[in-house]
């Protein structure tokens, strides 16, 4: 395995010319995370990266002859899928070409601030696309306390909570590609079949559980051939980057659909993802040791254990869950988690995907599943938020067991360190739009 | 819902100067199903339609002037995915030019047979492509005497074989897309994690259990939106198309791997496709009544339910399971089914991926699960031919109750129907090639 080190790019006391890149914003020089987007009246997708409150234009940056490793990815189809799978050396002096451009300090900097009107651009006035063609999705359950509170909600004991399987492979399912959006898009409540308490029948109409789930979301980058795995000391440089991922779930039409093919249209009517793929190279000062597993727990098999994915595979990344109950003026915190809650590492989870021979694809995503901490206060759905001794989830004057049309909710994330800038990732966020009328509900 | 009505294209008294065409082809001049090719030594994919041993291609005919209807599809990218897009009445226009322009005895015939050159290839000289660009697969569990045979396998009574939705919903989940592959791609055995029998952990190693399953698979047209429904009358409107599926299975990496969230890696090495789409339009004379559900059945909820769909929703389709054991040179036919075994129609299945909300795609691809029938020699599976007076499957000298390394397994399907020229899907076939070498081997 060979995450990416710390280097100058990564050095706090650079800043940029772009002063909204400085102080407290999410994107400061050291984050420079890609995206695609349109600008205002245009349709054409285009490449770009987040600096401050401005978004640069990676084509209009090549064409100046500003950006030349870039430049070959810029003509792929799409060029975020085409950036995305990119060799890690590449990304890597990219962001290393983008960091001088962009430094308020360097030399080469002065031709970039001088042609800054032709490729920087307000975010206000670009709209954010999903950041790549999403070829296949896959979801994980990597979220032990999540999965410990779904065994205890079914019966299970505290000791018994997990399934036999769980802490020997990184449990996961395929997911829906074609509904994944983007942060902002409204995710209307999808109508579906469910089964009411006490009735033998299932009835149809709008789902009465509608649920969140904070997820952390991995891009993959480099293609592999059908029938070839990854090794998991090869997994890493897989990783094209991170963002947020929030797995809506519709609870009364999953747990009737899906025994026994697992979760299916209860998931499919919307998944967001932030807009910002965050590179493991900004995210390089901020790696952790793989979950702390009890004595009495398995040791992964080999293709999940590689010594440097053990010693620094996990991310130390913090999450804030928002809640702006419909009709209230301003969002409420009500949770926060940490990715090191997730039992797997990214590393093991997409050499677990491909120890098959699945192929990857530039573009692919996964899911990490829901990242519920071990606290009351870091639930990462309404599921593992309630129980006895906790009938509701407030957020000000609100009560909320599920989510209501109107609500809002908001998935942040932000990797700090002392001696380094702040990476943040932006914002997951969805309102909840009413369920399409129907002429078929029956409930 | 509008299904294709018979018309002049389905007469049987038409014969094309295609000579191979005529007399036993799968591609009669009736049938015409789309695919996509590459031509030896070339590497663009180009769309073409089947006509006897030959390859239309179409961009050919139409640049030669003889295929305006399909022209703007052509510019599409992919072409494939812009063609099975195309509203179905566009998708008949285009079939009724080209059953002109083939028919031996169609004055329109005289400008295409003149220049057959350019646009005609013999299909040994073409390599077949997967038919479109998937953009999302799911897989339904449509086949309710594999699900009852499933159930009793657990443990479950003849009479409570099938779980309490079984009868309610068109049970599915999402399937991996990148790993669909075209019929003569040989499947490799995957490595995984399973548990042997009565041992506490799990293993890593080649699977012991790889089996296949028949399938049908459906080819989505017209895209929908995130959020807008498609109601039952009109789904079959947004089917494209049929072709073979088998959804190879590797059992013990799926049994254990599948506890909560369904199948995974047991299904994502590989799933192999028939390269032909053959359209709703072909197969309109090869209609059938939905299965009949018995006095005990319940009635299907309202948005799965329309008159048109159960009298003729169903597709009079029969398949053929044949194997080539591993070192044989003939292959055997060890089983037959047919499509009036799936519980649900295509239309069915369409209406409920869709009635969360869930956005279609042109190219998306909807597996029916495994049609298995009533009879012991009607299995679409090992899993389902193997019981307790049947230990092992025959195919000549070899027995069999899971796959080898070396055997080849194929799927056919043909609709026949007196008075009617009898349409043929090809073939869906794979050799299974062993394992990938491994350093984490332990079983």
């Amino acid at each position: 395995m060979t995450l990416p080190s710390i280097d100058d790019t990564h050095d706090q006391t650079r800043s940029s010319w772009v002063e909204s890149a400085n102080g407290h914003s999410s994107f400061p020089l050291q984050n420079l995370p890609l995206g695609m987007f349109t600008l205002a009246g245009a349709s054409t997708p285009r490449a770009g990266v987040a600096i401050g409150d401005s978004v640069v234009d990676l084509a209009a940056l090549a064409q100046a002859g500003l950006l030349p490793e870039a430049a070959p990815m810029l003509d792929g189809d799409p060029a975020a899928n085409a950036l995305l799978g990119a060799a890690p050396e590449v990304r890597s002096a990219v962001r290393r070409r983008l960091c001088d451009l962009l430094d308020a300090g360097k030399p080469a900097s002065d031709a970039a601030r001088k042609r800054a009107g032709e490729f920087l651009h307000d975010a206000s006035a670009c709209r954010m696309l999903v950041p790549a063609r999403i070829g296949s999705y896959s979801d994980f359950n990597a979220g032990i306390f999540h999965s410990a509170r779904g065994g205890m909600r079914r019966g299970r004991s505290r000791e018994e909570a997990l399934l036999p399987n769980y802490r020997h492979i990184p449990i996961g399912y395929h997911g829906r590609a074609s509904s994944v959006c983007v942060s902002d898009t409204p995710v209307r409540r999808p109508n579906g079949q469910f089964r009411l308490p006490d009735a033998d029948a299932p009835v149809f109409g709008p789902s009465r559980k509608l649920d969140f789930e904070l997820e952390l979301g991995i891009w993959l980058g480099r293609n592999t051939e059908l029938g070839e795995p990854v090794s998991i000391e090869e997994a890493a440089t897989h990783i094209a980057g991170y963002s947020l991922l929030n797995d809506w779930s519709a609870r009364d039409i999953q747990s009737w659909e899906s025994e026994r093919l697992g979760p299916f249209l209860g998931k499919s009517f919307g998944t967001t993802v932030s807009p910002w793929v965050i590179t493991p190279e900004a995210l390089a000062p901020f790696r952790l040791p793989a979950f702390e597993r009890s004595g009495t727990d398995p040791r992964p098999l080999p293709y999940l254990l590689d010594e440097e994915d053990q010693r620094q595979g996990s991310l130390d990344l913090a999450f804030e869950v928002w809640l702006r109950p419909a009709g209230a003026n301003e969002a409420v915190r009500i949770s926060h988690s940490h990715a090191r809650h997730l039992y797997w590492t990214p590393a093991q989870i997409v050499a677990h995907q491909a120890s098959n021979g699945c192929n990857l694809r530039a573009g692919d995503l996964l899911g990490t599943g829901t990242i519920t901490g071990p606290g009351h206060d870091n639930f990462g759905t309404f599921l593992d938020a309630i129980d006895a001794q906790h009938p509701v989830v407030r957020a000000g004057a609100a009560e909320r067991t599920f989510l209501h049309d109107g609500d809002e909710l908001t998935l942040t994330a932000h990797a700090r360190r002392e001696g380094f800038a702040t990476i943040g990732f932006g914002h997951c966020r969805g309102a909840v739009v009413p369920a399409a009328p129907t002429k078929y509900r029956t409930a």
